[in-house]
């Protein structure tokens, strides 16, 4: 990080990168939001935040608004929030952004994101980052801050570094938890342990987390599933602590009536991000020697899901009455 | 079968009881139905039928109507055209319609009634039957029958007789289609090679038949799951011909627009066969050696939402232009 205060771009500012970039804005640091839908909303109103940490609103005149990446100034920390099925648009979105010591932190989920940009972008640059949050865009630059919220970041390659800690230290000046993990993939794997059961079964059977942990052979799933994911991480050298999933259940209870954002995707007829959170690992599982049976279900059923978008869960009101057998 | 005229019950006239209780008492068999829900009209108005075997009406003075089985004469031949989801009906409703020559047939989908029956009422009783047709109840009384229409019967233990014959003709003569099988339990298989991937995805995934086959991923698990049923059976003794999936798709190809029986159950918020079509396979099948992980996924996600009915489906119009992050 430089001696100046970092120019930070925050590229695809949803949910998430809507909610930390504002937070880092609202303690006066120089954040740069690329948008797309929500641009004109943002950038005439700014952003309102209802938080558990606290509520705030932030005057456009706190921060930069752009539509176009190439307009934009050559940033120090590039945050990349972005959805993982938009990860064809890395190059378009993030190279006009970067000068030689440019910083990328990644919060995404799912494994993949991160070996792609470093393709693109060298690997020296990248800091992985979790981003243990629920948040809710209401309406455009409208964020519901619900639970958590806290960062945890990591060099991609090699072990904890001043940057690392650096960056670490921007967001905690900024009413944000971060912490620094020693071993980045392990932590993306400790994710993992809740997005696949959260993410998968929520987007698969239309529930919320409280509504899968409402029924005993829910948790039961939820609960083979993580495992199998536990499993998967042990094998690849990821050690979980023995008891994970005795931890995970009560925090997502916490949470209340969530959806998962695969669940939100599935909802609005929008990718899911099947690959970054269901084939990629399943696929990494299967090269360590870990079967995970339901993993593989659970993918092989959403991505024909995926790939029907728009037809499912159709209106059924004008079949009622009806009964049929083969 | 008695040298008069066979008093026939058929327990459970929905969309597969109501279309061949009606094509016999068309062809002048003495045919007792025992309806619930449509009794009234169906005693009023009579049957209805459009079928790709010849449309007819049947007005009420050609069979007779009942809502209870105590006040119906004890039967030669009781049709048990029941969802297995009702199997702890069996007593209540077949009972009073025994004498001591009474012969069983079931026409149900999955694994498991005819034991329950056995249990109730004797082995020696019964035939296991099969019916390959596609029927849709559209109103009380009004039958929709689009696809084939055979019938597949065998004595429950041991090999071809005169009776499983004699009810052979009986269909026979009334414009249905009737085969004796020489090994029933072989038959149950062959259909749940059909019914565990479009009744089981169908439902988990909301998706018609054809809309199942539309999608390259739908085909590879309807054959992947094929397969494991294929490899079950052949473990239990029952050997499929090699071709047998090949012969199945576009056999379902052929029904067109269709929503199988399961499919049409989650969507009307009923119980499901999953105990019938999913478990005992599934128990079968682990018990002979065969792990068919994909069908254990399947039973796992459609016993979460069977159990939670209801609940499935939800109006989400109301959250739309919201997006979650976790």
């Amino acid at each position: 990080m430089p001696a100046h205060p970092p120019v930070i771009a925050i590229v695809g500012a949803g949910a998430v990168g809507g909610y930390y970039g504002a937070r880092l804005a609202e303690h006066g640091h120089d954040v740069h939001f690329l948008l797309r839908s929500d641009y004109e909303t943002v950038k005439s109103k700014g952003w309102s935040v209802k938080s558990i940490a606290g509520d705030f609103d932030l005057r456009p005149d706190r921060f930069h608004s752009y539509d176009d990446p190439r307009k934009m100034p050559a940033a120090d920390l590039i945050v990349v929030t972005l959805k993982s099925t938009s990860s064809d648009q890395f190059d378009p979105l993030i190279r006009p952004l970067l000068k030689s010591d440019s910083v990328i932190l990644t919060l995404q989920n799912g494994l993949g994101n991160e070996e792609r940009i470093a393709e693109l972008f060298g690997p020296e640059r990248l800091i992985g980052g979790l981003a243990y949050v629920c948040t809710t865009r209401v309406a455009p630059g409208q964020i519901h801050h619900t639970f958590n919220g806290k960062i945890q970041l990591g060099e991609f390659t090699g072990t904890p570094s001043d940057r690392a800690r650096d960056i670490a230290k921007l967001f905690e000046s900024s009413n944000v938890t971060a912490e620094v993990l020693s071993n980045f993939r392990w932590g993306k794997w400790r994710k993992l342990v809740w997005n696949v059961p959260f993410g998968g079964l929520g987007a698969l059977l239309d529930l919320h987390t409280d509504e899968l942990l409402a029924d005993p052979k829910g948790v039961q799933l939820v609960r083979a599933l993580m495992q199998e994911v536990i499993d998967a991480a042990g094998a690849l050298g990821h050690q979980m602590a023995p008891d994970l999933i005795k931890q995970m259940i009560p925090y997502t209870l916490e949470m209340g009536h969530y959806r998962s954002s695969m669940q939100v995707d599935r909802n609005e007829n929008r990718p899911m991000e099947v690959e970054a959170i269901l084939r990629e690992p399943l696929r990494q599982a299967r090269q360590a020697g870990v079967e995970a049976p339901r993993l593989a279900s659970l993918y092989e059923l959403l991505s024909i899901l995926d790939s029907r978008r728009g037809a499912a869960c159709p209106a059924v009101a004008g079949l009622r009455g009806m009964t049929k057998s083969e």
